[in-house]
């Protein structure tokens, strides 16, 4: 944690402490506890102390771990399995017990914990501003350690979903399989398959993901789409990966788009303006610099080569329409957004710059890689070759 | 989803209509949806009808994969990443759109949509009884079936566990381990490679996790400790797998216990003593039985054998320290609970039964079977052996 960002950003507030009531599942009790709880439990933020209140079952495991100054348990507040009005009372008591009679909590805190607190005479406001994920933005070296990690990972599994890719046949009318599709041991290769391979090699590696995209044809128009089904020469097949560490719970990003075969003009002129958005993008990323600058510079890339963008027609269906890119850390989405209205960027944000092109009668080509902005530019955190052959 | 019943459920809210803003990591949106969008959006029940509106990016696929009666997008209501004010603003008019004035929110939605929907004059009230929690406790036999799939895939994985452990061999003095250490090729065998094992297997059988517990010796004594570092011969090993389909996003949870070489006379008594608690708690499922009925039952054979229990001690950190079991479904933990009062039992309700007995100079023991609650008992839904020697 970062913790004289962390002291700065919350010095104004104005209120008596910041108050989290979520499970480790939510990347800013992660970041403030320090504790893998798995049940929703309480952080609170005041008076430069942080104080975590957990179950009795998490106790030992909590005082071991968290990071927080102090931690105490259900029982400190003679709670135990009391029903919700006792467990308000609980966390009501536990607040007043810093001296805290008002407290912020972030916009997606529980509306069920903040009217309770207000019944109880304990003022509650919204931090619109998401000040963690503020906080969280910046990493500390520690962190970029950490997310370095699962990208070495993340390249291990992209490796193995090439060699299947690279490594497949194609079938021809004496196959079983429809013509034109990619083989495998005589078996049609599906997004499945190369999927399963991807998961089970970041495991091996220590990662773990709820999801992967390994998309082609129509499918990897849909930026979304996660791909099934058998896969195709001659098209563009997307394959994005977003491992998080199971030790460290940081997050790596990455996205290659592979053919086999011949792809047709308009995948290959795309392919290549894809490449040179994304080296425009990169040259734009330094401090000083705002995520609308980094997406921009992708943008004029695809809109001198009469391309349609979100800026040039925010209803377009086909082009490039999401952003450039997004920070990443506990979250895969985090701040700082490379998009229109996107902020300054400053060292140690850790971003995606992640340029594409998707129309369902053409297919779908992205590439994406992992920087860390640094004092006078920034550091590619990616080490996996670019190109469009699978091999 | 069971229409009929969320209909009832959700008749006599005193507000128009009901509303979720989570994405499909939160089960109830996942179930009142039937839409897996990674990013947060709305849910809207009013007048029978379920609503949803995403981002644009999503459209095309909450279109076809919703059950919802209505899928709208952002550009619906003139929104472009327009910040957060402007998404207010949209939400407000989309629930206007629907004639709705008040909605209720389930306790953990997020404040910040709350109050934001409050400052544009929109009532919202916390459903302290989070009804579709209670909706979702009842299952249908599509979900039924989705669980028993999960819970295949769980025992593959619990097979992959027990083969490992059991085909183990005790390190002796000649060995570089430490003596009594459980050897594989030579090298210690420990809680992460068997963990590793049980995830590949999950992944192998279309399933994904992000936690599980293999966890000997001391590290057993706390329920919720993953395990880590080598496993040891003599000592109690509990494996607890909750793996999620990747297709259905159902959930299954099974435990064992067991022991390389010879557990001391007081494991062998808490295995029994385990084993006779699981059967108590089993015999005491059955509709119009209360999830405190069945807590009773496991907890009485412990008690009579002098075993602590949370009811005879709240404050005890040894014996049985947690309660008998929870539904499963969307989440691994959701309704009902098996515990001090916890509700009546109804068909289709899926619980885990689990009694266990910690302490840190002993080791832990538990045993955890599914199963269904029918119409004149249950059903187990595990089909695993139930046995200390690992075989």
């Amino acid at each position: 944690m970062n913790r004289p960002r962390l002291d700065d950003r919350l010095a104004d507030l104005e209120t008596d402490g910041y108050l989290i009531d979520a499970s480790q599942e939510d990347a800013n009790q992660l970041y403030l506890s320090g504790f893998t709880g798995p049940d929703p439990f309480l952080t609170l933020y005041a008076d430069g102390a942080v104080h975590v209140l957990v179950g009795g079952l998490e106790y030992g495991r909590a005082k071991k771990e968290a990071t927080a100054d102090g931690v105490e348990r259900h029982a400190d507040y003679d709670y135990e399995y009391g029903g919700r009005e006792a467990r308000n009372d609980m966390y009501a008591a536990f607040v007043r017990d810093k001296g805290v009679e008002s407290v912020s909590m972030p916009p997606r805190g529980p509306v069920g914990t903040a009217d309770a607190l207000r019944e109880r005479g304990v003022a509650v406001t919204v931090d619109t501003d998401d000040r963690l994920r503020e906080v969280r933005a910046v990493k500390t070296d520690d962190e970029i350690e950490a997310i370095r990690e699962a990208q070495a990972a993340n390249e291990a599994a992209m490796r193995a979903a090439e060699d299947l890719i690279a490594g497949a046949d194609v079938a021809t009318e004496s196959d079983d399989a429809e013509t034109g599709v990619l083989l495998r041991d005589g078996e049609p290769l599906t997004s499945e398959r190369v999927t399963e391979e991807i998961e089970v090699t970041l495991l091996r590696h220590g990662c773990a993901l709820d999801e992967t995209i390994v998309a082609g044809g129509a499918q990897a128009a849909d930026p979304h789409d996660r791909g099934s089904g058998p896969l195709r020469a001659d098209e563009a097949i997307i394959v994005d990966i977003f491992p998080r560490s199971k030790a460290t719970k940081y997050n790596a990003d990455m996205t290659r788009t592979f053919c086999v075969g011949e792809p047709n003009e308009t995948l290959r002129e795309w392919y290549e303006l894809t490449e040179r958005a994304l080296d425009a993008a990169l040259d734009a990323v330094e401090p000083g610099a705002t995520g609308e600058d980094v997406h921009a510079a992708a943008c004029e890339v695809y809109e001198e080569a009469g391309e349609p963008t979100f800026r040039t027609d925010p209803e377009t269906e086909t082009g490039f329409i999401h952003s450039t890119g997004h920070g990443i850390g506990l979250d895969v989405h985090e701040s700082p957004r490379l998009a229109s209205g996107g902020g300054e960027l400053e060292p140690g944000h850790v971003i995606t710059v992640e340029p594409g092109l998707y129309d369902p009668d053409v297919g779908g080509v992205r590439i994406e890689d992992l920087v860390v902005v640094t004092e006078d530019g920034y550091e590619n955190l990616t080490d996996y070759p670019i190109r469009f052959a699978a091999e």
